[in-house]
């Protein structure tokens, strides 16, 4: 097994192709006179899926591609990974996803002054309400996080077919995203959200307005909550 | 092989993953203000499908995730399952449908309140027809349950992939879907009707009207005699 | 291996599945008042991909699961399947395709009456051209045939995983309806149209026109043309 | 292992089935009257990845199946392909594409005179800028082929199911259009677009128009650099 840097730097690279592709295909959908405009919730959700498969397979040969400390800490609280790469494994998924999102930003060059809408901007880098509730929204990052926590490590139990398993995971973020994403947007990763939306406040993006960190919160706790609780729930099984 | 006990639990928290992420999908394309608003039709097919698919995978650990009342009886009339089982599993898949379902009514919070069609509020939980006509709507449950339970056991006899059953199982709930779903919106299983039809009896949500105990009887009986008759074709082949 | 008939046996309970799925997803984003009306092109093609699938896995274990007459004459050219098989293969699949599209009749009970649109009605049943133009609709079936055809002859020279071909010729059958199923409707295979087409005549069928029987030489002739050509193609590769 | 101009054989194959296929979604969607129109880009994407799924296996067992210089070219740089083979490769690609198109305007026979718009007859043949600004465009193609390349060759250092790899890198074109294509359509292959564009000059197609020289250079000169970019960064990770 590498070393816990090489492994970091798998998790830079995954979480970086991860949100270039993931925050692309908002992009795609969201952005004016792309032509995958208004392509719709199942772009959005296999996009999203997707995103995650090739995340993992680009990182995979570095380290465990969790690519998202709710899981990173998950999979240590279930006695699957050390409790020393936590911290520079947040660190490095937060720096790969605020990279990603500049290559989006660059990618997408002429559409953003295209682009009028200063939702359709924010909502290309990180989540937010569908209807501004803290709470609820709060409960559906703890739900969706839950369901990808527990189900990823259901899977370290179950029969697999080495070389397949980022196309399972890809499956279960799509399923996520087009039953539990409708509420909030599904960040279910904090570094996800938490990246793009540093990079929106950086970036001199053309027509973009503020980056809501009054929501903020939401997305990083809601998923380290519900990771948790995942994690806790898969290791009380018999 | 687990204890029966410890299989059953298997099924309630599989049917609680089925019915999650199954019910969530039609609440995010069908509940007013979600982003997945309007997804339509190959959104819920492939929702539905990939949420059987995760239901299988969260459970298979601990039993043989049969996550439905008329596959349990097919699989005992096959032989490949002791009918000692078939009650507690009917029991805990009715459970865990419930319980998903409460999830669902907790996730999609502040947006019962915002959806004023008490037909897509059931819609969410339990299944209901097109065109109400009881004996074409029965017969409709018939056939798609029936290409369901004959397919599983034919599954049975042919070469696998280990570890990626769950997605062909997936496949086939998604073209179930596509094709056989316009009628009744394909119940194909008295759990994932019963049990959150009975949620959406008892919790105190938003805008709901009738349960529509009338039609009730359809996804329960339909189900069970297409599940009756695919396994016995199966078993007379050669 | 088994014999003859009962791999013609396979034959019609294979073709019987994939035409109820098949015609199914037609006559689900067709017909007035189905749940998936107007899910479009995207539903059609996964629905026809994944029946073809599903057929394969539940014939699979009596035969070879060509389902289709101008594979089974590819296979026999290619010197893959023995010329006695031919006829056998072709009744049997004829009339499982028959059956099938029987079932779709009931499966929709009440929706025949309720629309009004009798192309929409004949389409669920049989292929027919977008634009009516002989020689050009005989040479799209011959494209979608040959690509058929000669794919599935390469996927023999090629590494598998056992179990999962199906789901590999679900996706050859998807893409050529995305692609090049936009003129025809792409039958590629007379036994899927000629059966239904039989049906859609026998059958007593509200607010149903005529067969087109003028149409049906063109996805009869131009598959095995096309077949042929992919066969003979394969042969004379290195 | 083959000799080069089995090889190249094989890349003239398999770019042929993936210009016929991915070409041949695109004039699904875009031309009049398909029964395809409007199906959008969701089954442009799909239609596309499962194309290159297709091109694979039609061609694996010739030759290394690359079907474009982009990636024939990092191959070579990564030190996993003669430079000697790099020429005909590319040519055998161009011609392989240029073939496929011949094909897509023969299956879409009437469909041509019944499109008015020249633009979208262009977009069925090759790529073109939803906003015009070359640097922007030139951007765009580098990273969707930097991604492209880069995954490729990350690829050949994971756990593989031998088989399926040719549906891996369906999955990877699939998020590749869905989340950065919406910029120029996502070329990422010169030949895909060089082959098409000079059928699209030659063959006497009804309505159309100029073939855009102009930009010709964007969809060659970006998924070359890209291809480099990501093979460089693959040779000097740990």
């Amino acid at each position: 097994m590498n070393s816990i840097p090489i492994q970091a730097l798998g998790e830079f690279i995954g979480t970086f192709v991860l949100v270039l592709l993931g925050d692309g295909v908002v992009a795609g959908v969201s952005l004016s006179k792309s032509k995958a405009n208004g392509a719709g919730w199942v772009a959005i959700s296999f996009g999203w899926g997707f995103a995650v498969t090739m995340g993992i397979y680009t990182s995979a040969f570095l380290g465990p591609a969790h690519l998202n400390p709710a899981v990173t800490i998950g999979m240590a609280l279930a006695g699957k990974f050390p409790w020393s790469g936590v911290l520079p494994f947040t660190i490095a998924q937060i720096l790969g996803a605020f990279v990603g999102a500049v290559l989006v930003w660059i990618h997408y060059g002429p559409h953003w002054k295209a682009t009028k809408d200063e939702a359709a901007i924010l909502g290309t880098f990180a989540t937010g309400p569908a209807i501004r509730s803290y709470f609820a929204n709060f409960m559906s990052e703890v739900i969706g996080t839950f369901v990808l926590v527990f189900s990823l490590l259901a899977f370290t139990r179950g029969q697999f077919t080495a070389g397949l398993n980022p196309v399972i995971v890809g499956i279960l973020i799509i399923v996520i995203g087009l039953s539990l994403g409708g509420t909030t947007g599904y960040a279910i990763n904090p570094a996800r959200d938490l990246g793009p939306r540093l990079a929106h406040a950086i970036l001199p993006i053309q027509n973009k307005g503020g980056s809501d960190w009054a929501y903020s919160w939401v997305p990083i706790v809601g998923p380290l909550v519900g990771g948790i609780l995942g994690a806790g729930l898969f290791v009380i099984l018999p």
